[in-house]
């Protein structure tokens, strides 16, 4: 049992063992290069979820590109498979086409996330690495998605790396970012993503002042302030938080640029604490709160004077909804459609192009996916799908293509959409849901998908 | 906004930022190197757990030797924090000491899984990417305990990496294989930490020998024997479950392996195809499961004629319990103990020793927590934790020390126990846990924690 550092440069372990076994397999039979089609899409969305934000697209393709089997881990698979397959492996590089939606996207049940074109084994080898990626970054989005609708246009600061995978921590702080978040307190996805950070102290900083002649919060306050200015964010709950708010002032002067409440009835205190603020000429004073936020809880206080909110526990976790359980399947091969039969996990079989509706103010009414092969722009046309048509008296409708070229023969196309772009993606995306879709308690999704076949001519 | 692969070898930005603005503040006030004491516990466990198990220490140390500032990390942090403080962190080596539970030990709301003695600067820089390791491994690690008992001596093959973060899913085969799961389909976690491997085919691969012809499922099986042998496990439930076993042995013969279900009643259909390979004289074939089982299902599975489980997705985010929810909190300034006072939040101050009480038979019964200073051997024997005591009548106890040394000056011990070490410590545990202490169901901690306060002398 080795206890050595986790090699976490390459990606190309991160894959289930059955997809080298199968290759190995297909290798011997010859299937290995048949020509195939893989998608991911989540047969539901998380329990009650109204919609659910596409994430992870940007760092699947960093994965793709760091995907080799060098000679390490090709030592490492010696044993689990043969010569012939650590042959292939080793010679491995995708070349094929990946299309899919943007990331920032909404999406639905059913809906074609990702569609991976290329040969059986070097499409089924993805597998495990674009669903871990998709599955967990999804997750996030879209829980922060719906903390950024229920702050209602108040920053919200992600402070949630203690409480996930160290690495996940920085995926997550990309996420919520993309959601909409303002910045994060995790400096490593400020490094790698340029996500704006942020932070100031911890209760422990404060108790660090104390003495045996007891504690000394305003030694605490005057050291911040020396090292951070006026315009730092004291921690005003250490002791007692009337007095932590007096000796906050006392020491930094009206001009003070925050405080932070971590503990207790939020709302109450917030309120407390604006007037003693207020009361003490620190009217500019902003208050930031935190202490196990999530989006219900950031709902309840609209109401309440706060500034700023920080959150943690709920976000990385995907407040409730811990990943996105989307699926990569095989839906065909050499052009014939294969899907599942055995179970009520039934797949639609075949490609698929995928296209939302929306009326002419924007709001998106429908979600079609057109499986079938005779998906070319003049016969998506002929189902009334493309341009302007009228469907159940709903007026007139526009739809628009869904996915986007991301690969091409195994080369991340040039102009992939950046983080930035996926975070203002999104906050229109979220302005065309039906009013419905934005509500935070249990529902349907905000948008039905239809199917439509069209059989190849 | 950059778009480049996140670094991931220095885990040193695996931080939030307030620790070095706290940094920068303590060094400007001189007090940067204050001796100081932080502990690492639970205030609670996850609803309705009777235990948690501590997993990541193992990790915790790996990251701790790649905790260093170079000058990538530097260039990042400029702008961030103040010259004297990078100055500091280019220079940063923790150099204090570190005690903990062993990995695989049991814990109880209150334990002090983990203490941290340095100077306040270099002990609170480790605050995150301690606890994102612990919360994370302990979260899957005691949800895996969980599964291991409810599946009674059944082996368990953990195959949840899609379903989690790509890296987290590295660390989620290592905490399971941890908690008694026999194998992962994770490569990475078998290429670094020696887990045991295993993963035969997906659905993917049946689906992948379907013609314009139809599909062909005796292809696909005589396809994986002949690359895996007779010994692989087909997967049987692409089409129809009886005719995919009636297929698998015809192209197997009886000495097959295995046949594995991954939908539908699962019970049932355990049922259904033992008696079909009985009948067929497959008497030796084994019965592989897989499908959304958490500790639950696996439970419910008891009685039916079911070889082995795989688990995913509930593995992977603890089973509804996704973080450990620990907290990392500063108990001890120049030997003055220190706690938050202003909420329900409320901490005990001091550091603190801990001891497990047990019966004669090895049934533990209460967790001690000793606080004061005076806790040398002979202090705890007068308060009758160690040695043979005699409480509320439950005849003669005996105590353990929970804490061993893991970090000395700085370096990690020679004799830190392994990941196997850490598996069979943990089989032991859960052995001495009274009975109701494995109940799945909601419940209490299994034994109390009770303080001792043993001022100093």
């Amino acid at each position: 049992m080795s206890n050595r550092v986790a090699n976490v440069t390459g990606t190309a372990l991160l894959t289930d063992q059955y997809e080298l076994t199968m290759i190995s397999a297909a290798i011997k039979a010859e299937r290995a290069d048949r020509q195939c089609v893989f998608e991911v899409f989540a047969r539901r969305l998380p329990d009650g979820r109204r919609y659910g934000v596409v994430a992870g697209t940007g760092r699947v393709l960093e994965a793709l590109e760091e995907f080799r089997f060098s000679g390490d881990e090709i030592s490492a698979l010696r044993g689990i498979v043969d010569e012939p397959t650590l042959d292939w492996l080793a010679d491995y590089r995708f070349s094929g086409d990946i299309d899919g939606y943007r990331e920032g996207e909404l999406y639905f049940p059913g809906s074609p996330i990702m569609t991976v074109r290329g040969g059986f084994a070097e499409g089924v080898v993805l597998e495990t690495v674009i669903l871990s990626i998709l599955n967990y970054d999804s997750a996030i989005a879209s829980a922060a998605a719906r903390m950024v609708s229920a702050a209602a246009g108040r920053p919200i600061i992600e402070m949630g790396s203690r409480r996930t995978h160290e690495r996940a921590a920085v995926a997550s702080a990309r996420a919520a970012y993309l959601a909409g978040l303002t910045a994060t307190s995790n400096l490593e996805a400020a490094r790698t993503y340029g996500v704006p950070s942020a932070g100031t102290a911890a209760h422990a900083f404060t108790l660090s002042f104390a003495t045996a002649d007891g504690s000394d919060e305003k030694a605490a306050f005057a050291a911040q302030i020396d090292a951070l200015g006026t315009g730092t964010t004291l921690l005003v709950d250490t002791y007692d938080i009337r007095q932590g708010v007096e000796n906050a002032i006392a020491v930094a002067g009206p001009e003070l640029g925050g405080v932070r409440i971590d503990s207790g009835d939020l709302g109450v205190l917030a309120r407390q604490v604006r007037a003693q603020l207020d009361g003490l000429g620190a009217t500019s004073t902003q208050i930031v709160v935190s202490g196990d936020l999530d989006e219900y809880a950031i709902a309840s206080l609209r109401a309440e004077p706060v500034d700023t909110y920080g959150v943690g526990t709920a976000l990385v976790t995907g407040s409730g909804a811990p990943t996105a359980g989307m699926v990569y399947k095989l839906v065909e091969v050499d052009g014939v459609p294969v899907a599942k039969r055995s179970s009520r996990k039934e797949s639609h079989g075949g490609a698929k192009r995928a296209l939302r509706a929306a009326r002419d103010t924007g709001t998106i009414v429908e979600e079609i996916v057109v499986t079938g092969g005779g998906i070319a722009d003049g016969d998506v046309a002929d189902e009334g799908v493309s341009g302007d048509w009228a469907v159940d008296g709903l007026g007139s409708l526009k739809a628009r293509d869904l996915q986007i070229p991301l690969v091409r023969g195994g080369r991340v196309v040039d102009d992939v959409p950046t983080l930035a772009d996926a975070r203002e993606h999104l906050a229109r995306g979220l302005v065309s849901l039906p009013w419905e879709g934005l509500g935070l308690s249990h529902g349907d999704p905000a948008v039905g998908t239809r199917y439509i076949t069209r059989p190849e001519k």
